[in-house]
């Protein structure tokens, strides 16, 4: 390896078809598609269709050992991103995983410690974070430009889903396959972004509601309620069963406001902070002056293939991540916290308690009521992906 | 009375002395100012310069005594609406009462009981329901265009107010004298709307924060989240310490969504009821097609004289009220509730437990660190206004 990362794909199913077209393709620049490996034998006929000359492997160990591969990609489902990308580090591989990092911090927290130990280049599929759009938005309120931060809003109600979506796979929305419903699934995007532009809350509480609008047995609904550290306050709205949906984020700072809609940008910015204003104007009602910018943020957004570049030039001339797989755990926390928060029906301090999430989760995962035999299949997933 | 109404005005304040100036100079047909009272004795030169012959007393029971009124305008501070009222009913007058009905829902359910023993008009100043965007939005609910309800948010933080607000009057902010914050002062009349258009909830959580931007012991900052008999749930952030602020109603049904934000009324329809589509739609990410119109009202806001000019169509010819005095109850039940859920750090259902919030405000009264001798005077205002 040395200008050319040899990448193996885990799981080729709806994300792991997308990136393995994609490098095969050279759409990744000094990426090389390695190999491919999927439980499910009949996706030989999708490899000579559509990366022809690929190996195709069952076994995702069986494929390490062959391969002589620098890197994997995982993208399997969430309960297996922890131990595969356990498994790539102890074989000295870099690793780059799909969105969550895992379903319960306790596994991620060990995938943590094994890529720390390795040493080796860990990325987490956080394409999102390519959007020029959320990089301003972090880089205004980093930079100091919205001033001290006093509240952050995202309506995200806009992952309408149909109940067909949630019938088309056995382990789809439920405890024992996927750990979450519109937290793990549609959201971790969304949870990473809130963290990575306005930080990490200090306590949350908040309602989720399970099977509202699905016949499905995790949660579609979800209203949360942050604090942080610095007194600011966060409220965050989601849902898979409304259309048509919003994703309005609004971001407000002593020194003005922000707000993302309909992929337009909005700021307002305070001649005079709010904070002296407050104490310092002698009139009762009135405002200090405001000057409002539409923002057109330059560049475009890279996507997954941006995230793949990147992740390659981190392996071969140790360019920084724009997506380090540490801070997956961050929107997991988030997650995970949200959903004890409703399973406790009180607020939840941060970090987590996490044995405690882990023991709420598993007692979740017996009364799971799997569609067909799910919790066979996973416990196959287990041994041979 | 025969084509006249002759009413007195209690306390020329803010508000009341915008009242007494429109009644003088005709600006609601057919009410004629008969008297004005005050406690402060110094408000007789304002009479003479603004309202020149018209009687002026600081005891507004002697007002009601001597002047032959047909009906009673209070505009004194929110403790003291419940017992004019009552008053005045006992003397066969018609009452029409600045908002918020009262400060807790025990003395606002006594002065309902008045009003109703009574037989006499009952208004309530909530002006804003002259708005014809609000009354459009509630024709579209009432009128299931919107479908089988979901979803209500509303973000009103643009109740901006400085310190020096706050420190204008020894009454201000303190549970003494005002008995709340940004809930009972500035935003009856969006509980009140909230309420009008989508309902009252069955329980409430909430966060409010006591003197979070200002000097003061009440609320300057609060996030709540209700829900509703029929599953539906709402989201109210409201703050008087963010500028420049949002006001952002949304409304969601099976049908579609409204949305009301600056000065601009969206709506958008669904072709296919949600709930029809996500059970017969066979792909999983595809949502029903939907129609965008921009509302565009008909009718002008009336605002404060639209409310008299109602009122006085209710008494002479028996008009219905646009907002009968005995709907006050609402707002201040979620405002109540909204406070004791904070005071209680639980739930809250409703109807409230009024002896409890009673109980709850008694204390803090008691702890008030009232601005300069602020009990002493309320305990003047008792027997004078």
């Amino acid at each position: 390896m040395n200008n050319q990362v040899k990448i193996g794909i885990i799981g080729i199913g709806n994300m792991g078809s997308v990136h393995a077209k994609n490098i095969y393709n050279n759409e990744v620049e000094n990426m090389q598609l390695g190999a491919v490996c999927d439980i499910e034998p009949t996706k030989q006929a999708w490899v000579d269709e559509n990366v022809k000359g690929i190996p195709f492997y069952q076994d995702y160990k069986e494929m390490i050992e062959n391969e002589n591969l620098d890197a994997i990609l995982i993208a399997v489902p969430h309960y297996f991103h922890p131990e595969m990308a356990i498994y790539g580090f102890s074989k000295g591989l870099h690793v780059i995983s799909e969105k969550p990092a895992g379903v319960y911090t306790k596994q991620v927290e060990a995938m943590n410690e094994a890529a720390k130990k390795s040493g080796k280049v860990f990325g987490i599929m956080y394409n999102q974070r390519t959007n020029p759009m959320y990089q301003k938005a972090r880089e205004l309120v980093k930079s100091g430009a919205l001033g001290e931060l006093k509240r952050c809003i995202w309506i995200i109600t806009d992952w309408y889903r149909t109940q067909s979506y949630y019938d088309s796979g056995t382990w789809r929305a439920t405890w024992a396959g996927e750990g979450g419903g519109v937290l793990i699934n549609q959201c971790p995007h969304n949870l990473d972004l809130w963290q990575w532009i306005f930080g990490m809350p200090t306590r949350i509480r908040a309602t989720c509601q399970m099977g509202k609008w699905h016949d499905i047995e995790v949660e579609d609904e979800v209203t949360a309620y942050a604090e942080y550290a610095n007194g600011s306050i966060a409220t965050f709205i989601t849902t898979t069963g409304e259309t048509p949906g919003t994703n309005r984020l609004e971001i407000t700072g002593d020194k003005g406001k922000l707000v993302i809609e309909d992929g337009k940008m909005h700021l307002w910015q305070l001649k005079v902070p709010e904070r002296e204003w407050c104490v310092t104007c002698e009139e009762g009602f009135k405002t200090p002056e405001k000057v409002y910018t539409e923002i057109k943020p330059e560049g475009v957004e890279t996507g997954h293939n941006g995230i793949l570049r990147n992740f390659v030039k981190a392996i071969l001339q140790g360019e920084k991540l724009l997506a380090p797989g540490y801070e997956g755990i961050n929107g997991l926390t988030i997650s995970n916290a949200i959903h004890l928060s409703s399973f406790t029906n009180d607020w939840v301090e941060l970090p987590i308690d996490k044995e405690l999430y882990l023991e709420k989760l598993n007692e979740l995962i017996k009364t799971s009521k799997t569609k067909d035999n799910v919790v066979a299949r996973l416990q196959n997933l287990e041994g041979t992906y």
